[in-house]
């Protein structure tokens, strides 16, 4: 795939930019996002003109075409996250360890980028633009695939990234590319000799297929089976309180909880369902809906015996996402948190806190099931990878293996 | 594949296992290896046997051979490793982040073991003793696949491990297991719900074979091709001395180097072709030969305009493995460094210095050129993963949201 090669060549010209060029290019693309945005609305309005043929005749449904809409806020929300990811700390360069490993060797492990990112991205268009900017302030080339739903949209978002990208003085070209057929998601998923990273933006079914089809590494969660477990000696209000903001505040977000799990003998159990259904919540106990994301207001709920069965219910139907337990034991919840093999494991608190602006990453690239590489809400840092630089006056390994030297592995940092 | 079901169930078991009880197991694991150890040495015997007719009908080579067979100081290398590991600080549970979200809401990012790793490795039979110990001490679970010329060395070295194991009160069962047929590994490498990392040892057709059938990740490296580039201000002394170390110390090994790149201006390159000759290297100056790994005491060359040239050379021919600049210029050095995307960038070393014990890691499990999770040289901490722990006081995200409540985000430590 010429695409692929051309973007491993990009990325090998990005990797060692300065913060303030990518800052530069950064602010360079709000700047032309705001100058062109009525022509980016035009695209839009093309795009949504189609997709209502589409909603029409029931080939993509009506929050499709919501997300697809690209509005006044979305499009200030979209030049502010920007601006935000200039703002945020270089990924790049890091000085991770610094070691002497003898007196005149000195070993350095320094952040540097992953290389090629694939982004394969449903209808929202507006994570063109975030994407791409993650990507350029962690000094990685991208290749994008977005929905065709939002084809028009896409592809003037894109010109002027790259309109803005050819004014930036030292940025190298082809950083940012685009395709646009199946077929070319194909050929990516293929492409493991020049793709490092895909991360897909989607749902469910996008990221099953994508993690079927490659061997790339996928950063990502295809299942947002989040659970929490009312303890016996959990607060009643607390427990209402925190089930209602799990299901109710966002039922469509991947760490919105799926299943409560409550304890046999936890006195409340009417109150809780009781206050649950007077939230609108439909309540469900039905075995095989355990490993079922309903992504809208139902809940399973079952009864389980002790913190241990609970457990061991998270870990067979659970999808290692973000799972809670709300209890006043801390033996318990340390059990818990020990135990569960999950990228979140939260005591007394809503598993939507799982988002990486809200851990405080200042960015969020996607949340990750993976058990490699990153997991949970991934930040800049999930761009990244390392490399070890040794610095030395000729330094032979004979010397060592010989005895003549020794090393003394002093940490300067 | 029920092993595999088998061993996530016992990873689950020993993922919160304490530092104690893991070394405890080490150096059970020790002791009883060293109790056992004739019984150990009957069966390399018996391998060793069987081998000897391998050998003699061309089927397996002399130096698998020797690497088959067990020694005394295999042995004590081998007793004294396990010993080591329990030395070691224990890579699970570590606090990589503590942040305050909120008065009452405090964020832990914490380290934790994989999963199940699958270790698939050739006829060395005392990488399963190592690789075992590695397992335990980050807490992983791990299914063994040897190779079938050591079969009853593996097989009687691993009932001595999980007799030791049995013998530790709380450790739980089923943490080391083993297969044997080629068959189980084409299983093996199916089985990405249960298993979350393969970590081939052995040499490159086996790493190659095993990239191109999983899709679980990889831990290793396919191919070393390593490179020095003598720079046009290079010492003579330091490059005769840094190139010769890096081919001859140890040829076989993956860090040695196999492509000299020499600096058109460079005004002593036919001396330092004629020390390397004087130091029994063949030297070959074949375009054929960029990307071949001689594991011997053979080495390409090629002369090269500048810096940038050896750069793009390395980038289109190396295997990201490990390559060295040998130049007085500060400038060069910092730009070859920060330009070859390879996991060890050396100035003025030998390329040999690519290993977990020279870094000062204290084990080793292998060398990664991935550009994911690990990289280069990769200790205990490449075994682990981490998960974020939450604990608040019944924190929703609804009182975030409408700016009832407002984050914080400090840093703790």
């Amino acid at each position: 795939m010429e695409i692929a090669k051309i973007a491993k060549e990009a990325s090998l010209k990005i990797a060692d930019l300065s913060t303030d060029i990518k800052n530069q290019a950064l602010l360079k693309i709000a700047d032309e996002i705001e100058l062109h945005k009525d022509e980016i609305f035009d695209a839009n309005k093309q795009d949504l003109k189609d997709a209502e043929k589409l909603v029409e005749t029931g080939e993509i449904t009506k929050s499709t075409f919501n997300r697809l809409k690209l509005d006044e806020n979305k499009m200030r929300d979209m030049i502010q996250g920007i601006r935000d990811i200039a703002k945020l700390d270089d990924p790049v360069n890091k000085k991770l360890l610094e070691r002497e490993l003898d007196n005149d060797l000195t070993l350095y492990k320094v952040s540097c980028p992953i290389g090629v990112l694939g982004i394969i991205f449903e209808a929202r268009p507006d994570v063109i633009a975030q994407i791409s900017s993650l990507a350029i302030k962690s000094a990685n080339a991208v290749i994008l695939k977005g929905g065709k739903e939002s084809i028009n949209t896409n592809k003037k978002i894109l010109s002027v990234i790259n309109s803005a990208l050819e004014k930036v003085e030292g940025f190298p070209k082809n950083v940012i590319q685009q395709v646009f057929s199946r077929d070319d998601v194909a050929e990516m998923l293929k492409c493991d000799k020049y793709i490092n990273l895909i991360i897909p933006r989607g749902g469910n079914n996008l990221v099953k297929f994508i993690k079927e089809n490659t061997k790339i590494p996928v950063l990502g969660h295809a299942d947002g089976i989040c659970h929490i477990f009312v303890d016996e000696t959990a607060d009643i209000d607390m427990a209402i309180k925190v089930v209602t903001d799990a299901k109710t505040q966002y039922p469509s977000a991947c760490n919105a909880v799926e299943t409560l799990l409550i304890h046999e003998n936890f006195p409340y159990k009417n109150d809780l369902l009781g206050a649950l259904e007077l939230s609108e919540i439909q309540l469900v106990s039905n075995p095989e809906n355990w490993a079922h994301e309903y992504g809208d207001k139902i809940l399973s709920y079952k009864t389980v015996k002790n913190v241990d069965e609970a457990i061991e219910h998270i870990n067979t139907y659970g999808s290692g996402h973000t799972d809670s337990i709300i209890t006043k034991s801390i033996e318990n919840a340390e059990n818990f948190m020990n135990k569960v093999d999950s990228a979140g494991v939260y005591f007394n608190a809503s598993t939507r806190f799982a988002d990486g602006f809200r851990y405080g990453f200042g960015a969020e690239v996607g949340i990750s099931t993976n058990k490699t590489h990153a997991r949970g809400p991934v930040g800049l840092e999930g761009l990244t990878i390392y490399k070890y630089k040794l610095i030395g006056d000729g330094n032979i390994v004979s010397d060592y293996a010989s005895g003549t030297k020794q090393f003394h592995h002093k940490d300067i940092k």
